[in-house]
Order: C-alpha cells, then structure tokens, then sequence
C-alpha cells in the first residue's frame, strides 16, 4: 500500500511532537505546514522559531530538556552581543546562529524562504517535508491592554506572557500569498490533522494567509484537530492566558468552537468529558484519548489513533 | 608631562603587539590605524580580522596560544553553516560571530565602519583608539603564478599561502576616501610608528588610501618604522614568501629599501647585523635591537626603546 499522504498543521513546541509522532509511522508520507508569523529579526539575523523548532524535532537534535533550541547548545556569540550593548532576552544559541546566518543571507540573495526551509530540512536529514504556508512576511502582533502593541517573541520571550492581550493582529497577511507547495499538500491529502498547538498564535496565521482556509475547506480529505488543552490548561506556551484574554473560554471547548466549521474531528484528552456534552453540541465530532506526548512512544502512539480515527473503515467520518 | 600622542600604523598580530607594547606605558596616548583591507565577507557577514585583533588583543582578550581570535571560543555556528553545506576554512569562532553580527547589523543600518569599529574597543574596554584609514571598501587582490586572483583570506587561510604571488592590487582603493580621524592622529602625533607587519598587504593598504601617505610625509613627528624580519624570516604570516615572490629581498634590507622615504629609523633585530652596512646605505638610519615580542614584557621594552629613540634627546633624529 502506498503511504497515506498526511498534512500536518503545525506550530512550534506541540506541533513538533504530533510531527514527530506522524513521522514515525512507514505508512505515512508527512508533509508539515509550519507557522511563520513568529519570525522576527534579531540583530539583523531572520530568525524563524516554529519551523527550526520543526526541523530541530524531525531531525532528532531539538534540546529535549527545554523543548526547543538545539542540543548541545553554547551561547558565546550572545555574550559577545550581550557585551556590545544589544537586547539579549532572546537566547538565540550558537548552533542555532549558524542556522540564522544561512537564513539571512540566503534572504538577501533573494532565495524563495520555502527553498530555504527545504534546503535546510534535508541538510538536517529530515524526511517530511516542511513547508511554508506563505514567503511573504506575516508577523503576529499582539495589543495589550496597556496599549501596545508586541510581537510574540517580545511578548512570549522578553515579557513572559504577562501582559493581558486585548488584539491580535497579523501584520502583512492581507498582501501574503501563500506557497503553491502549501496549496498542493493540502489539496493532494488523504488526512489533515491540526495539531495541539496554539489556536490563535500558530494554527490562525497558517489559515490566515488567503488561500489556505479555502484550500482546506476544499479538501476532500478527512481534517482532525487536535485539542492543545487538557484539563483547562496547556502543556506549554501562553494559549490558555491569551483566549481567557480574549474572551474566549480557555478549554478544549473553547478550541472544539473554534476548529467546529473546519475540523471535521476534535481528538480531546480524557481529561476533558466533563465537558463532552458542550462539545458534542458545539464543535467537531469528539474522540477522547490521552493527548499528552511525554514520550515518543506517546507521540506515535496518539499519531496512529488518529490515522486509524481517519482511515479505519470502523471510525470512519460521519 | 602630557602623554606623548603615538599613532601605530599596525596589522594584525605583529601590529597588535607593537600595540600592546606601547599601550603598556602610562606617558603614551596611542591611536593605532588598522588595516581594512583583509577584510571579507562570509556566510554574509561582514569580517575585519586585522580590526579584531588589534581590539581582541588590547582588551586582553585574545587567545595567547593561537595569537589571533578570542579566548575560550567555540565552533557551534560554523558546524552548523558546514551542515548547511557552507564552506568554513576560515575558522570563525561563535564569540567572533557575535562581533560579525553586530558590525553587519550597524554597516546594514548605515553606521560609519569607523563609528562601529570605535564602539566595539569601548565595549570591549580598549583604551587606545581603534581607527580606520578609510571607511569605503579596500579589499587586497593576490594574483597567483597560475593567473587566479584571490583575496586575502583565500590567499592566507584557505590556500595557506601555498601559491607564488605574480602581484598584488587593492580594490576599491582609488575611490578610497581616508577617515578624517586617521588624517588628524597623523598630524596630531608627537610620534608615528610603523608596527612589524607585512608591508605588502599590512601598512601598504593603509599607506595606499588617498592622503593617508600625504598626511604621513606632512607630518612633523619623527618616524619609525620596526622590521618584520629577524634574520630572513617573518615571526608569522606570508610577507617572507610574497616579498620573494615578488622579486623584493625577503629580509631587513628589503623593509629598509620599502621606507627608506618613508621613515626615519628603522629598528632591525640584533640577528640582522650582517646586513648592517647595506641597510645603511640604502635604508632609513637604523637601530639594532631585540625584537622578537614574545611576552608582555618583550613588547613593553621595545615599545620603551622606540620611545627613547624618539624623545631622548642622546638619541634624537638625525
């Protein structure tokens, strides 16, 4: 049997492990769609946290201790900055300005960033393929309640989520056009899966780029999201502060809401039956599992329950 | 008594001795103008290797046992650039990157080389100042016997100074405009000292700049130049191989023969005294001395001597 053709949307930290959890199954060709409104410019180095957070996790050299960053991490090259007087609340490591340095000049030599984030990946030995869901520059930016506006690194990094967040915008996205390799995962798919990651900050500026939402809603294939809460809380990252911000409700109901016109599965953690009739009523059909990925084994193990939620003839769609 | 105002004209490791030596005394204000034209760009970022030796090394920051770079450095970045398949002979260390990246960043923005290079010895708590001859781009050009030409670093560090050099040339250096800085350290100076480095590629780009020369012959302060050569041979680097090359005399005489309109001394080492009767012939007035700078204290005695060569009225200028 060929492989099943799976798209994987993805933020950073959560989705790089259901990544990594999809990717380790032979029956499954991955193709990983990442975020990039998370990019920002650091010392005039394009830095691009989800999808290096991706290639890290793919190609076995993410810091499994801290979640993100690359293994075996130095920091002398921050520390030179630290002493010239530049802003260092983002610890961008060594191996990783390597990474930033490709990047930024491969960018100002005009290379599409898609070829780069591909060029990169296989450098790194990765075999899903990730891609980007636009090359144009789209950037998060948040209002707080005091009246700025931040961009996550600043937000997330430098002020540790401790602002309320009153708006979110995503700059450069009206103009953004997305990757024809995006649009082709998307449409050639025999599953979606939104994975666990931040609905507003990761998974809204994938489908924000015009196109991308159409694409999906036009795919045949099965679209399972995942929820990122368990209990009312998030593994990691600010999701459940930034909707309790908003106004929205910080749960997986709150996620089950937002994913109802688009997922046509919402896989929910155990955790969450309490509020199984809300979500019955108001999102996407559920599937209650353990969604939480300490392990590899976990990852694997939650990413064949949804390949099997997609295509066992048993659990098929509705 | 004021300081007497010392303006070195210096390359890298020779010239950062010279350097250290003079900055050793507490009746010097010592200016040194560096050379810029070794200077390169890799992964896109800009180098200027002479420049960061002469602030590495007076901020005692150097590495002693290599002699150039930083002390307790690190390869993380240029492992990853070779991953990504980037050529890394030249040895960039991750503390040196975070140099690089921050000049790139100011030169992007618009800054002055001088500005920065000026900002990075204060950062670094350089006391003497940093300047550059001009702040346009001059790159050395090597052509080789079999007709290539190379820049510096490929000459230097990639080709390890293997091929025989047809000729040199400086890029950009007609259309070089000297720093304003450099000009005022020339005529300001009680005394201008040309360090022991490599006279083609080292002092002759600063020499090269349009006025820097002029300022230089203007200049009422006594001269006094310090050979790179003892008995025949460089103490580091390729100026013995390319002045032979080159069909010059690879030794004192031929650093005589350089400044004889330039200088008014020339200290030659004790070893050379075989060539004592040829260099005074067709050389500035020489001074025999010990100049091999190995420790702290060889550089400070020698600086001290070109000090009394220069003030003590028992050994005033002819």
């Amino acid at each position: 049997m060929n492989p099943r053709k799976v798209c994987l949307l993805a933020g950073g930290v959560g989705g790089a492990k259901m990544a990594e959890g999809l990717a380790a199954h032979d029956d499954v060709a991955l193709t990983v769609i990442g975020n990039v409104a998370d990019d920002e410019s650091f010392h005039g180095l394009w830095v691009s946290p989800d999808i290096d957070t991706l290639t890290y996790s793919l190609a076995g050299r993410i810091d499994r201790a801290q979640g993100w960053g690359v293994a075996d991490e130095g920091h002398r090259a921050l520390e030179t900055l630290k002493l010239l007087g530049a802003e260092t609340w983002m610890s961008l490591g060594d191996r990783d300005f390597g990474l930033h340095i490709h990047r930024t000049m491969r960018r100002a030599r005009g290379d599409r960033p898609s070829d780069i984030a591909r060029d990169v990946a296989r450098a790194f030995g990765v075999t899903p393929a990730i891609l980007l869901p636009t090359d144009d520059v789209v950037q998060t930016r948040l209002r707080t309640t005091d009246g700025r506006w931040l961009s996550f690194q600043e937000y997330f990094v430098r002020e540790r989520c401790a602002p309320e967040i009153r708006e979110i915008a995503f700059s450069g996205m009206d103009m953004a056009r997305p990757t024809p390799e995006a649009l082709a995962a998307i449409t050639a798919a025999d599953l979606i899966v939104i994975a666990p990651s931040n609905p507003l900050v990761s998974i809204a500026p994938i489908l924000g780029v015009p196109g991308i939402t159409e694409a999906l809603r036009a795919a045949t294939a099965p679209k399972i999201a995942v929820s990122p809460f368990i209990d009312g809380r998030v593994v990691k990252g600010p999701a459940d502060r930034m909707m309790a911000s908003l106004g929205l409700r910080a749960d997986a109901l709150g996620v089950a809401r937002r994913y109802r016109t688009l997922a046509d599965r919402l896989v929910i953690d155990h955790a969450d039956d309490a509020l199984a009739a809300e979500i019955a009523a108001e999102g996407p059909a559920p599937h209650y599992s353990d969604i939480l990925m300490k392990s590899q084994a976990d990852k694997a193990r939650l990413a064949r329950e949804i390949l099997d939620l997609a295509f066992t003839p048993a659990e098929a769609m509705a």
